[in-house]
């Protein structure tokens, strides 16, 4: 049985979700590295997997999936009997709000996170200028999504229950990204986040993520 | 038994998504104005249903939800045996083509599509003026979007499958935007997207979502 194939950057948030998900279930992989720089996940092969041409695309014999949520909810379902259990079982109504947080990231905290890394990460790794209106706006919004996010975490260890779950997971590539930044200082203010974060980011899966930058 | 509350707004599209697919399931429901005007989404009793201060909320007893898609995914589970069948049942790989497409209309087809109804819908509703830039900026978004759906819609009838599903059903409220807007024009270029809109704003659920408007 060939192995599943993860097409993508270490250096692509989107990518690195699915990787910390792979190394969370242990399930064995082939990484291929797409080079981004060469513009190689705009070429016809890639656009055969992604249609989107962006990174990560998971391919396991005829399956082709992307979108990197989509990737690592059918990994944790796949594998649901292989290391960490990802997904929240039990009645409908505690599925229900195991979705309601996974939309939480997505809708809220992606784009805002998103926003900041570019500008106070990314740009300046490419040698460009940040926009300081755009991380005012972003920095609003994300200031707001974590008081949110304070008030859960006092009340339940992770966002979706007291297990660390795929909720948790998806944010780490981006948390990761803020710790980098000025904006750490949103979450060293707020005790419950701050120590969520130091949980999520000191996990071994994640420390394969990035020891995988380094390669 | 008490019946589902959904509060909401019946102009903002996140609540139509949830409207569309209770009357899909053919579930009996309470609807709750909430006053945006009044700024009701930011009251105490509101906030204790969501913490985001966002339409819609859903509550069923002592189930309290938020988040429009983890909303119709939970009535789209809860009521399995009622109404049009919204979930693609089958194997972990089909389920997983499900997910990609889901993904694809949060990740790809929202932000676009909420932006240029944002400019070219609400603005004018509102008496404020349009942002050519952003305008610009998202059609050109949303239009490489739709060159993938066109290519998908010529091998599929539905998004995700041959039968209408929760993936479809999404897209309604900002594809209805976009046709009341010059955006239209992206749509009557692409014949099989044309064909799938017209298909999916003909659905009896979504007369009875407009009907609600005119209340
Ligand atoms: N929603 C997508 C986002 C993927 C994404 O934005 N990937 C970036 C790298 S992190 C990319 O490929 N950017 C290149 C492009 O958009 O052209 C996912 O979660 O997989
Ligand atoms: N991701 C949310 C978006 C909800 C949302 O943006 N609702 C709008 C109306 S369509 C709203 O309440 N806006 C007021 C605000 O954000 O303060 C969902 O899908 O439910």
């Amino acid at each position: 049985m060939a192995i599943p194939k993860v097409h993508g950057s270490p250096l692509s948030t989107a990518t690195q979700r699915v990787l910390a998900c792979l190394y969370e279930k242990d399930v064995e992989f082939e990484f291929v590295n797409v080079n981004m720089r060469e513009g190689e996940h705009k070429s016809e092969n890639f656009l055969a997997l992604n249609p989107f041409g962006q990174v990560p695309a998971y391919q396991d014999e005829d399956l082709k999936l992307f979108e990197s949520r989509a990737i690592t909810r059918f990994i944790a379902q796949e594998y649901s009997d292989k290391g960490t259990q990802l997904l929240l079982q039990g009645s409908n109504k505690s599925t229900a709000v195991f979705s309601v947080w996974l939309e939480v990231e997505a809708q809220q905290f992606d784009g805002a996170s998103s926003k900041l890394a570019w500008e106070l990460v990314f740009k300046s790794f490419f040698g460009m200028t940040t926009d300081a209106a755009v991380v005012e706006e972003n920095q609003a919004k994300l200031a707001k999504v974590l008081d949110v996010y304070e008030a859960r975490l006092s009340k339940s260890k992770y966002l979706a229950s007291d297990c660390f779950t795929l909720v948790d997971l998806h944010h780490i590539p981006n948390l990761q990204c803020l710790l980098a930044s000025p904006v750490k200082k949103l979450i060293d203010e707020r005790p419950h986040v701050c120590a969520w974060v130091a949980d999520l980011t000191s996990r071994p899966s994640w420390a394969k993520v990035l020891a995988l930058q380094k390669q």
